[in-house]
């Protein structure tokens, strides 16, 4: 049968790799950046090399940053006795858009997954107990998924132990949802966790 | 509000402008690659970078090759009196697996699109009439689109005059396909197209 040349066939190899791209658009992809002009080519991959040599993650919290401790960690006018604990550094990016909280970050980085090999020690908890003083509160914001709920009781269970308040985000109907179309887990906790007008 | 950081934004708008990647998918493909190890990085890049540079088009057909002259155009097992016109490279790719056309192919590169500036000239249709010798058959297969119809019914006119027999392929239900749930156009010609038993 015909074969795709091999520069093409090696980078759909490497396109499929990516989440969420198939072997169909993968070569989709490939034929585009194929016909695409050599200015645009080069950008793609110098944006490629780039990203990972020119950022660093924050010591303190884990976010993307320039910098060693990131704007966030430096800022004297946030709150420093509330952390919310993320899994991934563009979930702060999330939080921070709501203009609603104004304590400090922790990236954990993942979440306990034992089926994939994912133990506490893979998690960046250690810098998170250090940081951890009595009567703080710790907002657990780890997603809403099976793994990010045990997660999220793990932790729970690790920081009371320091003496820190653990919170977690209300479950419940999201807005501009339909009640109709919501699943029936949503709509449980939306009913356990009703509150009075 | 709180901006990713400048390597992170240059790749997403890079990403944004491949096809069928919004800037979500954009995002959630940067943040993977920033995560990924250094081999998978330089890979990916390389890869991107080569393609352009490593892949030739054939003279004669215009499909993807790494010489000048392609392998189907060299073969003279096929038949050089009848060619299959398309308007990708990776379309021919599509009729080798078929197994059931023995003839050369020629790629225009695009259809006719007033709206978006594609005339003629703007499509490899001088090297198709320059193959063209009289009693040839020359299967027009652009897609079943409204530019790729009005593509072929140019392209019919043009090389009847230059005396050869043009035509297309079937139109009908697609195999596998469900009475049900088939569009009304796909019907309309599978009726008019229909054939005896």
């Amino acid at each position: 049968m015909l074969q795709y040349p091999e520069p093409a066939n090696k980078l759909i190899d490497q396109l499929s790799l990516l989440p969420g791209i198939g072997r169909k658009t993968a070569q989709r992809l490939a034929f585009h950046i194929l016909k695409s002009d050599d200015v645009y080519i080069r950008n793609l991959s110098d944006a490629i090399n780039n990203i990972k040599k020119n950022i660093l993650f924050c010591d303190k919290c884990g976010i993307m940053s320039v910098e060693n401790i990131c704007h966030i960690c430096k800022d004297i006018d946030r709150a420093d006795d509330i952390i919310c604990v993320v899994e991934q550094p563009q979930d702060i990016y999330a939080f921070e858009k709501t203009n609603s909280f104004k304590g400090e970050y922790h990236v954990i980085g993942g979440v306990l997954s034992p089926l994939d090999g994912v133990g506490p020690d893979d998690l960046n908890l250690e810098k998170l107990y250090k940081r951890v003083k009595v009567g703080m509160e710790i907002i657990i914001a780890t997603n809403p998924s099976i793994e990010g709920d045990t997660t999220s009781l793990y932790l729970a269970k690790m920081l009371e132990k320091l003496g820190a308040k653990v919170t977690r985000l209300a479950r419940g109907l999201p807005v501009g949802g339909d009640l109709e179309y919501m699943d029936e887990l949503t709509l449980a906790r939306a009913i356990e966790g009703r509150t009075e007008i």
